[in-house]
């Protein structure tokens, strides 16, 4: 890894420099994941199945993890990884109730006429978590938490099993402690279109949750922008971090969290800005050191390949930087991390200081990890318990409230050419005796 | 119309009377959609002058309307107007305001762990106002208030001209009073792209508002799905309203409120469910005696076509039907119409009791009249000032924090593999001098 220095960029290389890896989500795929959406809607369960024979090597009675296996899971777990689920969700529980939306107290906008706002949890909700090489329980805590506090009645987890049909006992526990009990074990693309459209046996969700490949995140986007399709949770892509750090920070620290988020996958993102030369190198070094050892050796310096250490003039200046890339994870290495967030406009989730290593957001410090990535943390937040609700605004008016407000509304409808909604107003004055212009 | 008896219906019966009018999004319009976008995106302002050309039949020499024009608009406008504008303002900016978050103080999750969530405004937010027959001012309103409320820098309109390039005085007044300074006179699917991507004129946004035609919201759904899109406010559909009306209700105030609705287009939807026949039945003689003065009687016609009146066993049914359909405005033309508010799930926008017409929410009762349709609010929420705003979660740890939590997050990282993440706790654990497990 080489160390550049922005100051001595021009516009387009500086572009350059903060581009994310190349998407892997081309025509080709997009038609691939098109057809498995459209088999699933023609064909419900049959065509699940054999897509799981294909894809997942497995052959299915039923979809639905047996509630024995629900109960027994955590009797495969130690005690020290059941403590560490149960204290992690605490904490996250604590954070999201903490954050939740306090319904609105009524508006009086016009004597006689009261506004306020109800929240309601969304109906249906599906969480996909992936698998692969590894059970992802923390995933399963960052939406199903949010879910059962906003009090979402049907949530349905789905998840690739392994090729014995088998879900990591340590995923189901989670699920069980979350008061997630329908777990169906299907992955990839035909997940999403068995939620989005509902089978037999799989209920339609409403809104869909959580992170996946390729497959998944295009299944997600196609779904969404289909008429009547279900929301989504945000758009996803590769995971990333970008670090600020200053002369006094700990090179060691700085390495083990680039490579932490390297290890992810080789198409996640680190980016290191300093405004110290030193740090830099330091950095460098250690990550060699780190590296040697690593079991996702291979993966992370895959990754390493995409990311950027770049020197920056000042921290002012790195800030300006980070704002614009719009990182998922930001860490501030600075001596007085607090002091900087005002300038952080832009972000998934920001870590402050030496000890708050981005791992912790990752699992147990209570926030949540299901986050923006690819600059989406422009317009888009992180999932919370408002992911899981909706805003329904109401009005109460009364016979003085109308009269007070109704000439309003006849007026600008006029304006707009709308003489049935000018109506509407004049006819309910009317009847009051009040008498109407046109 | 005729009166159907829900309760003599069998399952597919009632989901085909539940069904929206089909969606005019076809394959033919998505790829005339997806051909203006890719073209825009080429040749930026050439192309969007070239569209303006065939589609407006205008040819502009600048697409921002001159600050003189705004400055001048209040002028040709009549006093009543504006004082209209100025009450409905005042009125929507007090129930946005009260609606806002209010940041959230840090929680302890954990001894020296602290968490918390900032508000940041989207930096820039593209609104796009419908033009055609009339000018949609209060769209403006609806859009243009909460965007300045939540703070967002650069505040972007984008409306069709008529043939003249000139945009209505009222909707210039109406977004100065907003304080939306930069108004570009582009219309149809080439505004979004112009907004989405940034041309040589206009700035790219990181989030696009604003109903419109199928071009239009077809051209939001287009980019919205693209790796790096903008994020758009909701999908949209025509618009609709589904009103419950139990035998006290005013059959004349009914009739009123569903040709408010079915002027807006053919495609209009209007629904009508009462546990009375003689309510359903006066509803009909209404709609023929006010629909013979009306001067879009012929658009109203249309899309009553695609209306229901539904007969109901009682109001309880009715609810359920309701939440079932999802509709944008819930009209509760009901004695005790608050008593039936807990019942309410799936809505954008509820009117309670015989005065609360609906065009009241539509202009100045306060609420905002952006809403989803077609069944999205059964996932989606209306427009308020956190549309144009992004939580960031935040977390402080100090040594004690690292310690008391660092330990349950690298448990949590090993179970799911990623070994690379337990160490940058671990590591910074033996920098205190904790000896680690692993």
């Amino acid at each position: 890894m080489n160390i550049v220095d922005w100051a001595a960029l021009d516009p387009g290389e500086r572009d350059t420099m903060l581009r994310r890896p190349p998407s892997q989500r081309d025509a080709g795929l997009q038609r691939d994941v098109a057809d498995i959406l459209a088999t699933v809607r023609r064909e419900g369960d049959g065509a699940i199945r054999d897509y799981g024979r294909r894809f997942d090597g497995v052959e299915l009675d039923a979809f639905e993890v047996p509630q024995a296996a629900m109960l027994v899971a955590g009797s495969e777990l130690g005690r020290e990884l059941k403590q560490a689920i149960r204290d992690a969700a605490g904490r996250i529980t604590a954070f999201h109730e903490a954050t939740m939306a306090t319904p609105l107290a009524s508006v009086e906008t016009a004597a006689g006429v009261h506004c306020e706002t109800l929240n309601r949890a969304i109906d249906g909700v599906g969480l996909y978590v992936p698998g692969g090489s590894a059970p992802l329980l923390s995933t399963v805590l960052m939406l199903g938490i949010p879910a059962a506090l906003a009090g979402c009645r049907q949530r349905v987890v789905c998840t690739p099993p392994d090729r014995e049909g088998r879900v990591d006992p340590a995923l189901l526990f989670t699920a069980s402690l979350c008061g997630l009990d329908r777990v169906y074990r299907i992955g990839g693309a035909q997940a999403i279109a068995a939620m989005a459209y509902g089978t037999a046996t799989i209920p339609r969700c409403d809104k869909l949750f959580g992170p996946g490949n390729a497959w998944v995140t295009t299944a997600k986007q196609q779904v969404a922008a289909e008429p009547g399709g279900p929301a989504i949770d945000m758009p996803a892509g590769p995971s990333e971090v970008l670090v600020i750090a200053d002369d006094g920070a700990n090179p060691a620290f700085l390495a083990a969290d680039l490579l932490s988020q390297a290890e992810h996958g080789p198409d996640s993102q680190v980016l290191l800005l300093s405004d110290s030369v030193r740090i830099l190198q330091c950095v460098i070094g250690e990550l060699e050191l780190q590296l040697r050892d690593l079991p996702r050796a291979a993966i992370a310096m895959q990754s390493l390949a995409n990311s950027r250490l770049l020197l920056m003039p000042d921290i002012d200046t790195a800030m300006v930087v980070s704002n614009r890339y719009a990182p998922e994870h930001l860490i501030l290495a600075l001596r007085e991390p607090r002091r900087w967030l005002p300038s952080v406009f832009a972000a998934g989730s920001v870590f402050l200081g030496d000890w708050a290593a981005e791992v912790l957001g990752d699992y147990c410090s209570g926030t949540n990890h299901v986050l923006p990535t690819a600059g989406a943390a422009r317009a888009w937040s992180g999932v919370s318990v408002a992911s899981f609700q909706r805003r329904i605004s109401v009005q109460s008016v009364s016979e003085q409230g109308l009269r007070r407000i109704g000439p309003c509304a006849a007026t600008l409808a006029r304006a707009e050419g709308l003489e049935a909604h000018a109506r509407a107003v004049d006819r309910r004055l009317q009847r009051q005796g009040v008498e109407v212009a046109a």
